[in-house]
C-alpha cells in the first residue's frame, strides 16, 4: 500500500563557511535518521570518492594561489561530477538518504563570489557537468565570520595535516563568502533554509532536525 | 621599421593518434626555429606546468574507466587553464613560440569523439575555461591506426611508469580518434593542417617547415 512505501530516498547538503560546525551536525542528524529507520550515508566535498579524494589533496593543500580561480573550479566541478556518480547517486538508488558536508553552493560561494568568478558562470560550469543535479534540502548554517574562523584555528591545532589552504584567506574573503551564503539562500527559499550557528549545537540540532522533518513530512519523535 | 620588427610570437599544437610522431617532430621543428633566429619552447599536455603535471598523474595512469567520461574531460580542461595561464600566455608573452604536444583538439577527439561526450559539449567547456584561446596552427599527424598502435606499443617497452591508460583502449577507439581529427582537420581548414605521418622522419618534417614557412611567411632557408 502506498502508506508503506519507504520514502524516496533525499539528499541533503549542509553549507557553510569555516568553524559553522558543519561535520558535528551531520553525524547526529544521520544519528537521528536512523533512530527513525533511516538509512543514510555521511560524505564531503571535494572529495567523497576514490577518485574525488585524489583531487582533494591537489585542492585543500599548498599555497593559497597555487591554481587559478577557473583551474580552482575546474577541480572542484571534476571532484563532484565523480562523487555524484560513484557515491551519491548510488546511495540514493539503494534507499539511503545522503548527507553531504558542502555541495555546489561552496562553489559558488568560493569560487563564484570569494574568487570572483560570478555565481552564472560556477552555475553554467555545474550543468556543464551534471544538469539539473542537485539537493532536495540545503542548510547552511550562518555563523558571524569572526566566530566560525576562531572556532576553525582551535580545531586546526588538532589537525595532523595542513588542509587549510582556505581557511588562510583573509577576513574580506570570508564575509565574502558569508553573503555569497545568504543571497543563495534568498535565490532559492525552497531548497535552501538558513540556520543560526552561533548556537549550542544541540540547540542547532533540533533546528535542523524541524526543518528536515518539516520539509519530508517525517512523523514527529 | 616595420620590417625590422619581430615576428609576434607564433602558438603550434601537434595532434594525432598514439604513435604518430609528435615528440620528435617538435624537437626537430625547434631546432629548426632556432636555426632561423626563432625562439621556442616544447611542452606538452595534459601537462607542461607544475599544477598541470600533477592533473596530468590523474590522467594518464590507472584503470581505462577510473574516471567518468565528464571527469577526465573536466580534469583535462582544468590542466590545460593552468597550463595556458602558467606557460603558454607567458611565453608568447616574452616573444617565445610555442610548441605543444596535443591541445584542445585531442579532448575533442578523446574524450568528445572517442569517449562520445559530442564536438559541441568539449567546444562548450574549452570556452567556459579559457574563452577564444587557441592555436595560431595546428599540425594533425595522420597515420592509419594499426601502424600507430605498432610503434606506440614499441616505445612502451622503454617507458619505466604506466602512462599507457589511453594506449590500452580498443582498436575501434583509436579509428574514432583518427576520423574525429580528420573532421576537426575539415571543420577548420585555415588552423587544422593534415599531414600524412606515414612517412619517414625526415619527409614528415620537411612537410611540417613548409607548412610552417608558408603559414607565417617566413623566408626560405
Amino acid at each position: 500500500m502506498a502508506d508503506n512505501k519507504p520514502l524516496k530516498a533525499k539528499f541533503i547538503s549542509l553549507e557553510g563557511g569555516e568553524g559553522a560546525g558543519k561535520s558535528t551536525q551531520i553525524r547526529l542528524l544521520a544519528d537521528w535518521l536512523s533512530s527513525q529507520g533511516i538509512p543514510s550515508i555521511c560524505t564531503r566535498e571535494p572529495g567523497g570518492s576514490d577518485g574525488a579524494e585524489l583531487i582533494r589533496d591537489l585542492l585543500v593543500k599548498g599555497a593559497v594561489d597555487r591554481w587559478t580561480p577557473i583551474t580552482e573550479a575546474l577541480l572542484m566541478t571534476a571532484a563532484r561530477t565523480e562523487h555524484i556518480a560513484r557515491t551519491i547517486k548510488p546511495a540514493l538508488a539503494t534507499d539511503k538518504w545522503v548527507l553531504c558536508d558542502r555541495f555546489f553552493d561552496s562553489s559558488i560561494a568560493y569560487q563564484g563570489a570569494g574568487r570572483a568568478l560570478g555565481t552564472r558562470y560556477i552555475k553554467d560550469m555545474q550543468t556543464l557537468a551534471f544538469d539539473a543535479f542537485k539537493p532536495d534540502l540545503t542548510l547552511i548554517l550562518d555563523l558571524p565570520v569572526k566566530i566560525g574562523l576562531a572556532r576553525a584555528k582551535s580545531r586546526e591545532n588538532a589537525k595532523t595535516d595542513s588542509e587549510d589552504r582556505f581557511e588562510r584567506l583573509d577576513l574580506s574573503f570570508h564575509e565574502t563568502l558569508r553573503a555569497a551564503y545568504l543571497a543563495i539562500a534568498s535565490d532559492e527559499p525552497e531548497r535552501c533554509k538558513v540556520v543560526k550557528a552561533d548556537q549550542t549545537v544541540d540547540s542547532i540540532q533540533t533546528t535542523i532536525r524541524q526543518i528536515v522533518k518539516q520539509k519530508f513530512n517525517l512523523p514527529n519523535d
